[in-house]
């Protein structure tokens, strides 16, 4: 049987788990909810490095994303910083639309699905 | 080649799809509509619950959740629900994200992938 | 290690990526934004077909799909051209919500994971 790997559990969720060649990673917002949209995805996306790399496996590897932000008309600060951040020879699939989270300041949230 | 098999078909959608080791469960949300959000995400693990049994799994291998609240004033009552249900050792991976959901007295949609 | 076939790259992301027998197809939305949401979800649909035929398989082997209408309002629209076209025999599992899309005239997005 495949083993499950489940990594930084919380209340109600792992931030990370493994199954055999996938790896899911949660619903990734920022910390730091004063800053801007371009500056909450800059943070989300060194979160998903950071967890990317604790299950073994990286950005390049990445094949589907979900990336919700809570303003569309803040879109284009969300795909500068994914822009500048995702391997170029290497893009998911991905799926952008708008919607409430968290908190009134959370501008993005980004979840994904990687190979390793 | 391996077998796709499929559950619960309606005119849209088959309530669960299981390939391989992987187990998709659809987009779930409760019939009593008159019941508030926490209500109604016990309903909705209780149907989660018996589509996993038929596919031979069960909560503890839950890989990763998307959650639609209705109302994100009222992810408090899903996530009461949730970790009243959820396997202690085993939480998956999880996004929780404010939608307009199917109707307007539908206070929670839940969909989920799991390992078997 | 298994192979990952990236197709169709755009600034952000790949239309397709395949990896072992799983294929991702990112959010599609119509290129006819004047449509309605069903003349739209057509559009979507005929897209996601040739999506799954570059990637070698078909619509009666999609596993799950993430729909998103602009209006909830809208979703029996959606829904006609979804049941006229999927594989009545294999219908995936399927969410679908409302959220605001990438533009305002888009009615509809479709993301869906299939099998190859």
């Amino acid at each position: 049987m495949t083993e499950i790997v489940r990594r930084n559990p919380g209340p109600s969720l792992s931030r990370v788990v493994e199954y055999g060649n996938l790896v899911f990673v949660a619903g990734t917002t920022a910390d730091n909810k004063a800053a801007s949209c371009k500056a909450q995805t800059e943070e989300v996306l060194k979160k998903i490095d950071a967890y990317l790399a604790a299950a073994g496996t990286h950005k390049s590897k990445i094949l589907s994303a979900n990336v919700w932000v809570a303003d569309m008309h803040e879109k284009e600060q969300m795909d500068a910083a994914w822009q500048a951040w995702v391997d170029s020879d290497n893009k998911p699939a991905r799926a952008c639309v708008e919607a409430r989270l968290g908190s009134p300041d959370t501008r993005v949230e980004i979840m994904c699905i990687a190979a390793k």
